[in-house]
């Protein structure tokens, strides 16, 4: 096993996740690689719908629908993704909180707008074709995980970023807000994987474009819809990583509201 | 937030996680709670094959296919996810480790069983329908998962229980089987998620039961869906949780081999 580092090695022998702690890899080349794997993903989700789709409008067609896939992947796979490990980066460690807490509230609500979007895309399209919403189990993963993801974003700005929260509730709902951070992108991923399976079988279906005879189309999208589920395990391992974690995410620098009480 | 226990309290202000701990709840009452989810889950996915979509068979019908959610949601989810948390149960902390490694890979080696006779169902009812397999989205995730899951089964077994592996190739792999464990669960409920969804559009196509009317069968294996996905959310978090992990996971016994040079 990789010599533990110098933090790490403080730790001490009771801690418990010293032994399941992976070799030693930075964070920066890691957090270069997601975000080569994240841009890529948006790139190949872009270039099926764009290149395979008919491209994009807001008239209510199929073009209209397309949004959908895109919005997503962008805003509550990647985006979201890139919110959830502000706090990895190394330079989040040292100086005030703060910055970072914006930051990582300012991604997070950037990643929520895309969100609603790609919702209200895929409305606008069942809307206008006369089709039902929410009932396939793909809408209902969805939705779920778009539910969580506004509560986990209110309960957060609330708690960490306004001052009306007392010190106990935040330290009671932190864990709570990093659990359910892991959780609403394992259900995006799922998600995403479920919709562009079930899109491929909407939109392949006649003579040699059918899905089950592979088309370029089907490869590409099933490639990407790999790559989604690879981006997601990668950001959730590195989430749970303990040498990755801020290390004093105790101290009292941690609890500053944005508008605190005394300014 | 609660009091840490006296374990947790004894770690020290260095270890990182101490912050992001959940509030303390006893893994007995939570496993219980999980083996209900678990269960509840197989007697809903034997169900809806039973009442929905005509029972079981050995034919290469559709009923020979109705194996294949079955022995996967009780082999790759359930069976699977009872497996990996074999190292939580308080019991497994003191005395020898050797009966609990075998416990874990005995229930890993029924899961991998039920997940290839899972697979095999499918096939055989593939090749009988002259359907091609592996095309679809949900067959890649699938068969990523079933590949990646039975290279951790032999590289475990390999490392874990054979003698032949050294002590420092076995603390090199264990954070990688650690990792892959959470990695194949959760790709295998995202698969179940996929495949249930995918069976909806495939068999609820006709007048009143078309899936998009909502008909009572498609109610209820989209919330056989949810539940599978509430399932491997919560094994995953009881995976990383730090004061459930085996507390001298690194001690001497932990990596006794199931036949060592020396007998």
């Amino acid at each position: 096993m990789a010599a533990p580092s110098d933090e790490e090695g403080a730790v001490g022998p009771r801690c418990h996740h010293r032994s399941t702690a992976m070799p030693d890899v930075p964070f920066p080349p890691f957090c270069a690689f997601l975000g080569t794997l994240g841009l890529l993903c948006v790139a190949m989700v872009g270039a099926w719908c764009q290149h395979w789709r008919g491209g994009f409008s807001l008239d209510g067609s199929s073009r209209t629908f397309n949004w959908h896939p895109v919005l997503m992947v962008t805003g509550l796979v990647v985006l979201y993704g890139a919110a959830a490990l502000v706090y990895r980066i190394p330079n989040a460690w040292s100086g005030p909180k703060l910055p970072w807490k914006v930051l990582h509230g300012s991604l997070a609500l950037g990643a929520f707008v895309l969100t609603v979007l790609g919702l209200a895309a895929v409305f606008r399209f069942h809307n206008a074709q006369g089709t039902p919403n929410m009932y396939s189990l793909h809408s209902w993963m969805g939705l779920a995980t778009v539910l969580l993801f506004s509560c986990q974003w209110a309960a957060g700005f609330g708690a960490f970023l306004l001052p009306w929260a007392p010190a106990w509730l935040r330290a009671l709902y932190k864990p709570i807000h990093v659990f359910f951070g892991s959780t609403i992108l394992m259900l995006s991923v799922a998600s995403c994987a479920s919709g562009i399976n079930e899109k491929l079988f909407f939109s392949l279906k006649n003579g040699t474009m059918q899905y089950k005879l592979l088309p370029a189309e089907a490869v590409f999208a099933n490639t990407l819809g790999l790559l989604i589920l690879i981006f997601g395990v990668l950001v959730v391992a590195a989430l749970a990583r303990p040498s990755w974690k801020r290390p004093d995410s105790d101290s009292p620098g941690s609890r500053q509201p944005l508008l605190s009480a005394e300014r």
